[in-house]
């Protein structure tokens, strides 16, 4: 299934895509793809589309926003350097392990919506990634079938980030990941079972046009069942949850001289089955 | 006033103490103390405590497990290594600006509930601290003074840390301070009108009765009102928000060899005005 939140920002409602077209309205019976949803499975939705459209009741899209496909989680845990060649261009070694740390939640906005360069910011910047939501609560997970059984689906993201924030304040990259509008998601959670191959989906990320990063989530250092095995040792992990696992080579930091978003400026960005993201860079007001 | 939440774990109902034996149950006026509850300030239930006590309302404490007196927010920021002592026990020079990182805020109990030792853990560590709680969306403050009116009031912590987690797995502190159970919070959240003056609090913390850590806010590099309006440039705070500003010398990882918990040990902790907290250290189911 491909499940997707449409209408205005906070009173968006779920719908399930049928294809790139046509949708099915669930929020009759589904409150919000939360963590109360995931945490009850999605056998029952997948009944209830099915009966809808055998029914005729699949409706056209008809330009209405949309939002990100899950719920405001309780954590969105980051990956960082999990790309041999992104951690070149930002002058560091692939790690050893996973490098973790965590963004605001309300940074959480639709794959469409402005992203707003902070107050004092000079270099906000760009970041295509794979994004795992979790499906059970996971803690201490045995193995990897464990693992990847407590994944509800995979979403696209773009892990904006402001350099000096990050790397330039002191300490822990929290403060560069955190601001408003940085953390697009969407148009659509795919689930496991239609997503495929997840460790062979390209990726890409253009600015205004130009080419800047294209990658294959084939060159993780660490695929999404080894992370979230990992994290559950260290935390729980809860339904809703949402990972964005890293990205590739070619963000504005890479470049020489670094090449940062000004406002007005146009992102478009992509990965294999989970659909395309196009954001107008903004002055946060 | 001092706001309490007593009850069963998940099913705690907000009281309002009104010295330390009586407190009045406000629990059909107020859903919990969470978000919506301080950003629609705390007049009204001011007004409300009143009359009961006038009718004659107030009960007595009974023995009930006293909870966390915030319901789970939507972060746990945490100021790292801001008071100068502890950052030369940790072998680190004390921080031009504020250290940020994250804990799971799933990690939020009790005052005097168990804390579990991880699984795989040699160094679960204590840290007492002042923790701050935001009342008001904060974002871009541009003074102390709406820094300090975003303050809903100050809580006693428990920064409980894994330092193996922390400092041995690779960057960023979030692994090591996000195991369940690994934020005890209170016993009372007390409002700005009755904390006095938060930057002279005296706080201490024993492990089986002998005293680990002794010191006093007025030794933390940045105060509550400058790290609020410090964050507010780089995220948006919200109404419910925890954040723990930093701990004194006198923590596990500081002495020589250093000295972890193990399961028996007892904790007790408490910071002048804002009560006392009792922990038994038990392995992680």
């Amino acid at each position: 299934m491909r499940l997707m939140r449409i209408g205005a920002p906070g009173a968006e409602r779920p719908v399930v895509a049928i294809d790139d077209e046509t949708y099915v309205d669930v929020s009759d019976v589904v409150t919000d793809f939360d963590g109360a949803f995931f945490a009850a499975g999605l056998d029952t939705l997948a009944a209830t589309v099915a009966e809808r459209v055998a029914a005729g009741a699949a409706r056209r899209f008809a330009g209405e926003r949309v939002g990100a496909p899950i719920a405001r989680p309780h954590q969105i845990l980051c990956v960082g350097l999990n790309y041999a060649d992104h951690a070149a261009e930002s002058g560091q070694e692939p790690p050893a392990e996973p490098i973790v740390f965590t963004k605001a939640p309300n940074t959480l906005v639709g794959p469409d919506d402005d992203v707003h360069i902070p107050r004092g910011s000079s270099a906000t910047d760009w970041e295509v990634e794979l994004g795992v939501v979790i499906g059970t609560r996971a803690h201490n997970l045995d193995s990897d079938e464990e693992a990847r059984a407590a994944i509800a689906g995979y979403v696209l993201v773009n892990d904006v980030s402001e350099r000096d924030f990050q790397f330039r304040h002191g300490g822990q990259w929290v403060k560069g990941k955190s601001a408003p509008t940085f953390n697009p998601c969407g148009p659509w959670l795919v689930t496991p079972d239609e997503a495929g191959d997840v460790t062979s989906l390209g990726m890409w990320l253009d600015v205004n046009g130009e080419r800047r990063q294209t990658g294959s989530t084939a060159h993780m250092l660490f695929d999404p069942v080894f992370i979230v095995r990992y994290l559950s040792r260290f935390m729980v992990l809860e339904p809703g949850d949402l990972i964005n696992t890293g990205t590739p080579a070619g963000v504005g930091m890479g470049f020489d001289p670094p090449v940062y978003l000004k406002p007005g400026d146009r992102m478009e960005l992509g990965i294999d089955g989970l659909g395309r993201q196009t954001q107008t860079a903004v002055a946060a007001p």
